[in-house]
C-alpha cells in the first residue's frame, strides 16, 4: 500500500506528520504529501500496472491512504485519452489529444480528488466535511460521502447549473446555494467551521485533493507509453489538478519512470476571471483577487486562488505559459469539437481546444508537437449552456 | 481481428454472409454473428486479455470488425462493477453488485453498440443511419457518426429528456422529436428509409447492435474472475442488451472460459409497459404489443420489441425470470441507492434494484447469491425525473 513518509508546507518547507488531521501550515501554506520514493523503486515499477486495477488505485503506492479497507472509490480514473485528428486539423495542431475526465464518476475529474480526500476523511475518523464548489467538486463530494455515511455541505453559487444541486441533494447532502461567487462560499465556510465541526476540503486547504488529481499525470505518462507530450493544456480555476499533473510528473522523473524535458504545462483560463494569466504576464509570483469574475466556464470561476503560487512556479518549471480565451471561442470550439470528434466537452475543456488554436497561430505550439487537453468534465451537465433552443414536434403521421 | 465467419438467422437458421450489409433474414428474423470459436481456442485466451485494451475493444476477435482502421471508438466499454453492501442489506441481497454503464462515452450502454455498428457502417461504406430511439441510442449514435463523418438521422418521442436532443444535435446529427412513442418512430424510418438512403439500426433491424452490446456480458464474467454471478438483472425495453449478454454467455461457454450453470437472466420491465413480462407469465414464445405505455423509465418504454422470441428464449433457457416494477418504487429506489451508495443510477437501473427487492422478498432470490444489476446509464441525464424541486437562494451574508 502506500509509501507515504510526511507531509511538507509547499511555502516553508517545513515537515508535518502524515496520519493524523492536518489543514495548512503555520505559514499558511498548502501541505504536500511526500513519499518515500528511494523504498518505492525497490519493490513497484512500471511492469507492475500490468496487474493493477483499471482506475486511479493502480498508483496506490504513491497515494496516501494506508489501510486499503478506507478507499472510498465508485471506479474513477483510468480516463480514455483519444487522438483528435480531425479537429485538430481545423485547430493547428497535427498530434491533439483529449483526455476525458467527463467519463469518471459524477462526471468530471473532481472524483478523483474526492476519492482520495474522503477515503483519508474515513482514515482519519473525520464525519463532517464541507466544500465551498463552482458544482462539480460539490457533485462528487456528495457521491464519495453518500459511499461511506460521513456528512457533506456544499456550497454553491446561484448560477450553478441546476443538475448540479439535484445531483447533490440526491446523495443526501446538504446543498446551499449562494447569492454569490465560489469565493462568498469559501468565506461562509470559514466562518461557520469550527462551531458546526466541519473539515474543510475546499481548494487546497487540506493536502490529499491533489494526491487524487495527480494521477491524472500519471495516466497521461502511461498512455503516452512513458514518453511525454510536449504541452498539456488545464482549465484553470483553483488549479489543484495542474499542481497535481506537475507534482505527478516530479515523482515519476525522481522514480526513472520518464526522463525530461516535462511537457510544457498550460493555465488556461476565461477572459472574464483570469488571475493567474494576468499574474503570469507581469511575471509575479502570487495572483491578485480578480474583481467582477463572470464566464459561462462555472468551473474555472474562481477569482482568487489558494493555490496561485504553486501554479506559477509550475508553469515556469516547465516553461509553460498562461492564456484567456472569450466565452465566445468557447461556445464555438465546444460545438466544432462535438461536430468533428463525437464528444461533448464541457466549457472548460473547450476553453483548452480555444487555447490550442490560438497558441498554434501565435507559433507558441509548434504545430507538430504532441498536444494534452484535459476535458475536466461531462459536457451534458450544462445542457442550457449548449444551447437553449427547444425543437418543434412534429406528429405522429410526420412525413418529410 | 475478428474471428467472424458467417450470419445466421436466429429463427429459421439460415446462412447469411458476413462483409456485407445485412438487414433482417427473409423470414423476418434477425441476424446474428457467429465467429469461428474452433479456431479462436487456438490463438486468443483469457490470458490474452492482460495485454488488452481498456475497453470494449479488448474482445475484438469476438466482434464483428475486420479492418482495425474502421474501429470508431470513443473510449466505451470496461466499466466498473461495484458491491452495494448497505443497499444490498435494506434489500434483502447480501452479494449485490451494479455495474455501471454510465460511465460510457454519452453516459450509457448503448455506446457499446453504437460502437460496433458505426465501425461496421464504416466499413461496409454506408453513410446515412437512422434509428428510433428512447434518448440514449440517439444520443450515442450522433455521437459515433460525427466521430467518423457519417450522417445520423434520429427519431426521439417528444417526451425523451430535453438534454438528450440537445446532445444530439450538438453532435450535428438531425433531430425529430414524434408526438409519439418509439413504434411510432420506428415506422416513420420504415417508411422513409428507402427514399431517404438511410441504413435503419433500429432495435434488432441489423446483427451488429448486438455484438457491441454483448460485451457487458464479457466483461462481467472477467471482472468476476470467470466465475459466474447466480443472477443479472436487465432493465428490459428492446432487449439488445439481455440477447447480447446471453450470447456472450454462450460464446464463452463454447470456449470453455466459463462452465455451468449460467446465471439466471431476469428481464425487468416498468408495469406501465410490460410486454415481455406478460408473455413471460403466459408462457408465450411472442410478446404482444403493449397498449398505452407509459413509464418514467424512457429507456424501457418499448410497447412491441422486435426481439421478443430471443430475449423469451434467453429467460427459459437460464432458468431467470420477468417481473415489472412500478414507477414509485423506481424513484424510491433510485434515491436509497444514490444515498446508500454514492451513485445516481438511472430509472432503468433502478428499476433492476426494485425488482431485486421483489425477487429477494418472494423468495426467487436467495438473498446470498451474487445478483449483478445493470445500470444502464447516468442518472444525471434525467435531473427532472429525480428531483424538480428548486432551492432557496441565500444571501452573500449568509449565517446559519
Amino acid at each position: 500500500m502506500s509509501h507515504v513518509s510526511h507531509l511538507e508546507c509547499s511555502v516553508c518547507n517545513r515537515r508535518h506528520e502524515a496520519g493524523k488531521v492536518q489543514t495548512l501550515c503555520e505559514c499558511g501554506g498548502p501541505l504536500l504529501v511526500r513519499y518515500d520514493l528511494a523504498k518505492t523503486k525497490t519493490t513497484w515499477n512500471r511492469e507492475s500496472l500490468a496487474k493493477a486495477p483499471p482506475n486511479m488505485w493502480r498508483y496506490s503506492p504513491l497515494l496516501p491512504v494506508q489501510d486499503p479497507n478506507h478507499i472510498v472509490t465508485l471506479g474513477e480514473g483510468l480516463t480514455p485519452i483519444m487522438k483528435a485528428d480531425r479537429l485538430g486539423a481545423q485547430i493547428g495542431a497535427s498530434d491533439l489529444w483529449v483526455k476525458d475526465e467527463g467519463l469518471n464518476p459524477t462526471g468530471s475529474f473532481k472524483a478523483r480528488g474526492m476519492a482520495s480526500t474522503v477515503s483519508m476523511c474515513l482514515e482519519l475518523g473525520l464525519s463532517k466535511i464541507a466544500v465551498a464548489s463552482a458544482g462539480n467538486a460539490g457533485s462528487a463530494l456528495a457521491a464519495y460521502a453518500a459511499a461511506c455515511g460521513i456528512e457533506a455541505h456544499i456550497f454553491v453559487p446561484r448560477d450553478v447549473p441546476r443538475s448540479n444541486y439535484i445531483e447533490c441533494r440526491a446523495y443526501g447532502a446538504q446543498v446551499n446555494l449562494i447569492d454569490g461567487l465560489i469565493s462568498d462560499c469559501g468565506r461562509i465556510i470559514a466562518e461557520r467551521k469550527q462551531a458546526q465541526g466541519w473539515f474543510d476540503i475546499s481548494g487546497l486547504k487540506e493536502p490529499y485533493r491533489i494526491e487524487g488529481k495527480k494521477t491524472m499525470g500519471f495516466e497521461i505518462a502511461e498512455q503516452f507509453n512513458w514518453t511525454l507530450p510536449g504541452a498539456i493544456l488545464y482549465p484553470t480555476g483553483g488549479g489543484v489538478g495542474l499542481i497535481g499533473i506537475h507534482k505527478a510528473l516530479l515523482e515519476m522523473l525522481e522514480l526513472g519512470w520518464i526522463t525530461g524535458p516535462l511537457p510544457r504545462l498550460v493555465a488556461v483560463q476565461a477572459s472574464g476571471c483570469a488571475p493567474i494569466v494576468r499574474a503570469f504576464q507581469e511575471g509575479a509570483t502570487r495572483a491578485q483577487p480578480w474583481p467582477n469574475a463572470s464566464t459561462i466556464a462555472f468551473g474555472i470561476t474562481v477569482p482568487s486562488p489558494l493555490g496561485d503560487e504553486l501554479m506559477l512556479a509550475a508553469l515556469a518549471q516547465t516553461s509553460g505559459t498562461a492564456i484567456a480565451v472569450d466565452d465566445a471561442e468557447i461556445l464555438s470550439d465546444l460545438n466544432a469539437y462535438a461536430q468533428a470528434e463525437g464528444l461533448l466537452l464541457c466549457p472548460e475543456g473547450a476553453a483548452c481546444l480555444s487555447a490550442v488554436r490560438r497558441l498554434a497561430a501565435s507559433g507558441w505550439l509548434t504545430g507538430s508537437e504532441s498536444v494534452v487537453v484535459l476535458n475536466t468534465g461531462a459536457g451534458i451537465k450544462y445542457p442550457d449552456t449548449i444551447d437553449a433552443r427547444s425543437l418543434p414536434v412534429l406528429p405522429k403521421g410526420y412525413a418529410l
